[in-house]
């Protein structure tokens, strides 16, 4: 066991349980992972009755009182206004800012916590804006997608830096060495507008990143068949996949519900199958790939769905482990460098009337 | 019985099958709309062997010969350069232009089938670029969502225009009045981006379209959801949705059989279940939703899924139909006519210095 144990900061009011389902939710992540230690941030009445059921937990975690909490309807701009410095969820942040904790972990609303955490821990030298980068469910196992929804629209070099930064992820959380990468784009190639999705997808070829293998374009049935261990898009295009292919699960799972229902011998076969349903539910079960996790940023925050259960904020917390005890930071932070710089040498090159002629190998 | 048929110009030649596939199909939408008439382009050779067997389809048919085909893989450009005017993709559409055909309908690939009915047929006045619509199978029934993947990028008065002809579709092809319309969207309102969206959404808010209910923003789990009739989204957005919905579905599908095939009880179950199950994959059939429609021409062309049985094959044939015999075209130009006069009359006033402030009622 490592000697170090993992400090996660949690916003311990965010979503829409709270500390009844937050408090719970660190228990089984610590059973998991013993090397865990927890800084709860919240109104220390609410959270004090949750954590005097679990002791070993207890004796793991301190408990930071604030009244002030972060609604899930609030727009970033109050949370900004009415919870800056104060809330739980600026709390958590500034926790990993400071030091004191390695992650912080929030099921509170997406668009507050990405400005609180902009606003707390800045973004990373050259990169302008996060993203929210997410495990997708595939046929062939997980894959990474990003930007889930944190910025809109991106230029070339920013697709460029979600590539390296998912797959650093992707290495990390999902342990592939040097995963593929695939750009998200249609399958009309001659289409206007889709100028920065192919000098994104130039880039990536001809500058051979050391810690990805890029495949080339991929189109949405790519997602959910797992052709790449890395989706990139902008936020909009991607916080849309997600939330049609959550919703086609859900129209699905219905209709065969509905199904199953219909005639007796459709219910006793249901009854016979019903372990292998369960299998299969268990299978597209959302919470197990619970947890967004903010890239770009100087410190990981870790989004859990604000209608998490403890099982799956028990996963938000595990994926912040990963991270921080693999040092996902500092593994981005050196690969963006390296390729920031090199973009920067081809950028004078050009600008100096372009790169030199490479010398032919004799 | 109407006394005019409707008059389908069809590539026979498209799609990954053919004539002997698209025959059939013809004859199964002429099974079911007898006040069908077609006209087949391709290659008379490989038609007629596939039309001798349908001999109800042969009355109510013509053969138009031409050796030259689309491939599949062929770019617009190239499809433009070696099939213009000759080929039977276009021949189909030039049917249309000519006021020989009512629609045509093509399972060719949809880049080039775009190009030429752009190339061919000529936007509507005020609409540069046009959209591709189809039915998406929702909880509720089925959704109209455009634009599919024609055009990538759309400001906000072609975010209405796209309302504006979805929702013209939507009365006619689902037969609602009125649909509610809702513009694709994320949910984190506050960030830098939606500029066009919102616009729209206000254009779409205060000009009370008398065609059309709107209904706000929707997300991407809205569409399975069936939350409104018409969607409306730019088509980069809109392609890799559809895509991911498809692909989730799959996938789903493909875990659902494994699940049940693992046990001997999951097997003995699946057998009982097994008619339930047969009206959930005739639920989730893909070929029953199968027709986009290209909107925004001066003219029909309903696009087939290049992968088409004949069962799919008749139901583009059958969208070609109620289109043209409910005159989706007419409905749609005029009130494209009356929303961009509207939209004049309101740039002119806006230039003058704004409109006149309304005289309170007494």
């Amino acid at each position: 066991m490592n000697p170090e144990p993992v400090r996660i900061a949690i916003d311990a009011m965010g979503g829409d349980h709270g500390p009844k389902v937050i408090v719970p939710g660190a228990a089984l992540a610590l059973e998991e992972r013993p090397d865990l230690a927890f800084l709860l941030f919240g109104d220390e009445k609410s959270i004090r009755p949750h954590l005097a059921r679990y002791p070993k937990l207890a004796a793991r975690a301190t408990v930071h009182h604030t009244d002030v909490a972060v609604r899930m309807d609030d727009k970033p701009s109050q949370a900004l206004r009415s919870g800056r410095r104060t809330s739980s969820m600026w709390l958590a942040i500034e926790a990993v800012k400071k030091n004191a904790a390695d992650v912080a972990v929030s099921a509170g609303n997406t668009g507050a916590l990405m400005a609180m955490a902009k606003t707390c821990l800045r973004t990373l030298p050259d990169i302008d804006r996060p993203a929210i980068a997410g495990l997708w469910p595939t046929m062939r196992g997980n894959s990474v997608v990003l930007d889930l929804g944190a910025t809109i629209g991106a230029d070339a070099d920013q697709l460029v830096d979600l590539a390296i930064m998912g797959a650093a992820m992707a290495e990390i959380i999902l342990g592939i060495d040097h995963p593929t990468v695939g750009l998200l784009n249609i399958g009309v190639e001659e289409v206007k507008g889709l100028e920065e999705i192919k000098k994104a997808s130039k880039l990536l070829r001809e500058s051979a990143l050391p810690t990805l293998d890029y495949h080339g374009f991929v189109e949405g049935d790519d997602i959910p068949k797992g052709t790449v261990d890395v989706v990139v898009t902008e936020g909009f295009t991607g916080n849309i996949a997600l939330k049609t292919a959550e919703g086609t699960a859900k129209q699905i799972a219905q209709y065969l519900r509905e199904a199953l229902g219909r005639t007796l011998l459709s219910r006793i076969g249901y009854f016979l199958a019903r372990g292998a349903l369960a299998a299969l539910k268990d299978k597209i079960d959302p919470r197990k790939v619970n947890g967004g996790v903010f890239l770009g940023l100087e410190g990981i925050v870790v989004k859990s769905h604000g209608g998490a259960d403890d099982v799956a904020t028990a996963r938000a917390i595990t994926i912040g482990h990963i991270t921080a005890r693999n040092d996902l930071l500092s593994k981005t932070k050196a690969q963006l460098a390296l390729a920031h710089a090199a973009r920067r040498s081809l950028k004078m090159l050009e600008a100096a009337g372009g790169p030199e002629p490479a010398a032919s190998a004799s």
